[in-house]
């Protein structure tokens, strides 16, 4: 098969009750609408009467049908399957914003990946309630945002950020250490949309100063978990989760500082992963394809 | 839909060169047999010209067609795009043998893994070159074959190992600390179906005494591997790798019996994908779905 | 220096307050008692009035003082800093009974291990509150008591294993998942001499059905802690923890499965840790040399 | 024991033939001398004429003797059992100089890691064959001197950087992706003072390409190796290896991306080694403490 022009790459995310017939019906549309499947990957909790989850995808050819129309045509097939989904082109970045505090070590592994291009997003804007790292963040180019938080300004600083996030179209939030708690209100306006680094092995150490936790606790691991924000503090469906070893020998403050550097690869990873569609929450979990 | 009997799984593995529809026509010949996909992974090493890789689990209803005529009328799909491939039950246990020599860890592994389930296979002998793990073998029900081997009379003990495995209808071989290098001939009657345990991190330290050239360069790692065995010694597709911090106090005794946990998990984990039709070998690699 | 015998090799484990002078002491006395040291390893908490830990094996040569006048005479030098100490031959091996109930991963593994020498301990006797590991415990050779375990006959069922204990002469107790809990009068019996093994990553997912747990908060790791036994169930000093990446594949049932594999890794460190006198326990931490 | 004044702390490492005495002797000496043992690391190769391998981080108050005093008076003690050694103060930072070629990723983390203070060291200068990192060094407020090489200009081009590091008084020189090789006459003028990443973990996949090779190949692990450089090209004494899981996946490209991953962590830990003082090179290996 020829085709003079280079295919254009998208992806395909679904979720709906399990029955027969999904697979054939996608792949069969797909066929039908001139793309080719590059990749794809499905996971079914239970064959009967579970949920049902699909990641494709696909190249598209120009000279066949359109992206948008290849889109509006796929809702028949969605429809029939009561699916929730989502269809993007692989070109179509995601704008991303930053929350930031003081420390600097998950902002900076964002920064060093997405100008190496491991990760592929845009991203319009970094917010901070403090003004440490407007050099680092404006050193990349990217606008800082510095929006301070007290406890009489909290919800007027929430709003002021909501009404940048929707004026900068965001895509998704990525609190790279952000050591506010934010509030339901914030966190409805971004539903599986604000991803949160915690720095334990969750659910152990929940809340504030994990280090010191895991120092009482005499643990020889120490964790760090990337999970979607919701209402309750740390119960957000997990992303990823990493360890690393430690021994007697760490002080709490050795574990902070060993601890940044698990933080900054588990937050990475789920980063990359929501920016590249791989992830479906479902319940009170994430499918990572 | 309602089934008065439970479904039965099988399993299918697909490799061919990649061209637009195969997925398509895969998921739609099932779907049309009455067939319910529960699980698929599918690999192209390049859209445009490469191979395509795939492996489905589906569910078939008796009530519908009996899996027999299933794999017949599938054929016809296969010829069209050339595939190679296999269809099985799930419940089709592999017959399984395993050669071993005097060192246990990797037998016994494989023996308890068996024993609790974890592995899915009948094992239907064990042939040694060593009387010593008689014992062993038999207390777990299993006929033990001593078949001695020297130098003068390899050729004739490698003819009688193969009379035994077509005798037993051995589908595959483990070399679980099999301390002979097989004949091409051997291999040959076998090909893609012997699986190796190499107690280095290939392909670092190939040949004899891996770990005393593992203590002679100072590592600071020691690994094994398990692959597939063909002509080439210590060459062939890998299949599972796997690593344990040391430091500089194993001597190369202590690394030898150190490492010796992380042979017996990679390969438990080699042979387990290999029963469940989860490796498929192209060229000198392997896709692991 | 020339001597006609092999040296014996001996171990000193030491805890004390720090203060200057504690080394210099020690390997004085050690120096001028014609031992050589082989190893050290020290950690203080705080050089400034914190503890102080100490791990020493040295060789000691017969036509030198006897072992058992070196450890009298050391009694001067641990009175004046005040220390918990030990000293021990490293060929007198500890006694180690194990408990077990119906899981056998964790026993064989010991089990295992200590025939294959990387595990130096006598084993005089496995209890277990059911029958059914008796024969694969026989078959190694060591006594197997069954002791039923109910409601009304708990007391009574401890009083007799402890008898037995004391019988043989055990050193310590490893909970080879035993699905009882002991009771401070069994716990207070042997103080820091009971190790378990948790099938979680402590303090994560505490008390009965962890895998459970760790399926519904949809976990990316699972993890077991070997820990010592106090008497709050789960809180008592680690030893050792491991973990095991998992995903959304896998059902409570195969994160059951799958973290036997880590549960048996993380025992068998602890216990050998254990039998080599490399493990000072302070306050509710191990600290291992 | 009261002090005026803050202790300051020094570290103290020592190789030479085993025999009776040393702790007691080096022990016994920083007592004398007012000097508290922090923490002591020891190892030998075989305590029979073997070698000996010390560590030993001590506090010294100003109000006893002097450090250079201490120092001179070691001396004595080091002649007496014919010691390699080194005494060094903890406050004394270490002269690092970064060699750079075009790609960022361990050149940055170890400023990062500097800047945050994980890296105790001073970088008086970062030396590129290339121009492309300028900008990002002198953020930091590092001069960065461009010394471009060519065949021809080579060894004019390595004498020009010999002279800068003597004149800045270098301690070591990390070599962060620096894709030259050093002349004989390089490596002569910095014995076990240059510490290259081999982005392979050595001894698979010696030389130019690794990732391609590992491609190659189909492994399943990727590695990276720290190590004093040699005139053997990446033959030279390890000093931390790390490994990243991999699949069939990956094109040859991206497991040069994920490998920058592990090329960082592994670079880092072995410059934060160095620059502690924790490692003895003794042959061609390493004893890190």
């Amino acid at each position: 098969m020829l085709h003079e022009t280079k295919p254009i790459r998208a992806r395909l995310l679904i979720s709906c009750h399990d029955r027969p017939g999904i697979v054939s019906s996608v792949s069969t549309f797909l066929h039908e609408h001139n793309a080719n499947i590059v990749q794809s990957d499905q996971y079914s909790t239970d064959p009967s009467g579970g949920m049902f989850f699909m990641r494709v995808e696909f190249d598209l050819f120009e000279n066949g049908l359109k992206f948008a129309q290849v889109k509006e045509a796929f809702a028949a097939v969605a429809n029939t399957f009561e699916m929730e989904w989502q269809m993007e082109l692989e070109s179509r970045k995601k704008k991303m914003a930053i929350f930031v505090s003081k420390e600097d070590h998950c902002l900076l592994e964002l920064l060093w990946k997405w100008r190496a291009g491991e990760l592929i997003v845009d991203i319009p804007l970094v917010i901070s309630n403090h003004a440490d790292q407007r050099e680092a963040v404006e050193a990349y180019g990217i606008p800082f945002i510095h929006i301070p938080v007290t406890k009489e300004t909290k919800k007027e600083a929430e709003q002021k950020a909501i009404d940048l996030l929707h004026e900068y179209e965001v895509d998704f939030i990525v609190l790279a250490r952000y050591m506010q708690i934010l509030s339901p209100t914030f966190v409805a306006a971004f539903p599986k949309r604000i991803i949160n680094i915690h720095h334990s092995f969750l659910p152990a150490f929940i809340g504030a100063n994990p280090y010191a936790k895991a120092f009482e606790r005499g643990v020889k691991l120490i964790g760090a978990t990337a999970h979607y924000v919701t209402d309750d503090l740390d119960e957000g469906p997990i992303i990823e989760q990493d360890v690393l070893r430690v021994n007697h020998r760490y002080t709490a403050e050795q574990l902070r500082v060993a601890g940044r550097n698990v933080e900054r690869i588990a937050l990475a990873r789920a980063v990359t992963w929501h920016s590249n569609d791989q992830i479906i929450v479902y319940g009170n979990k994430t499918v990572v394809f």
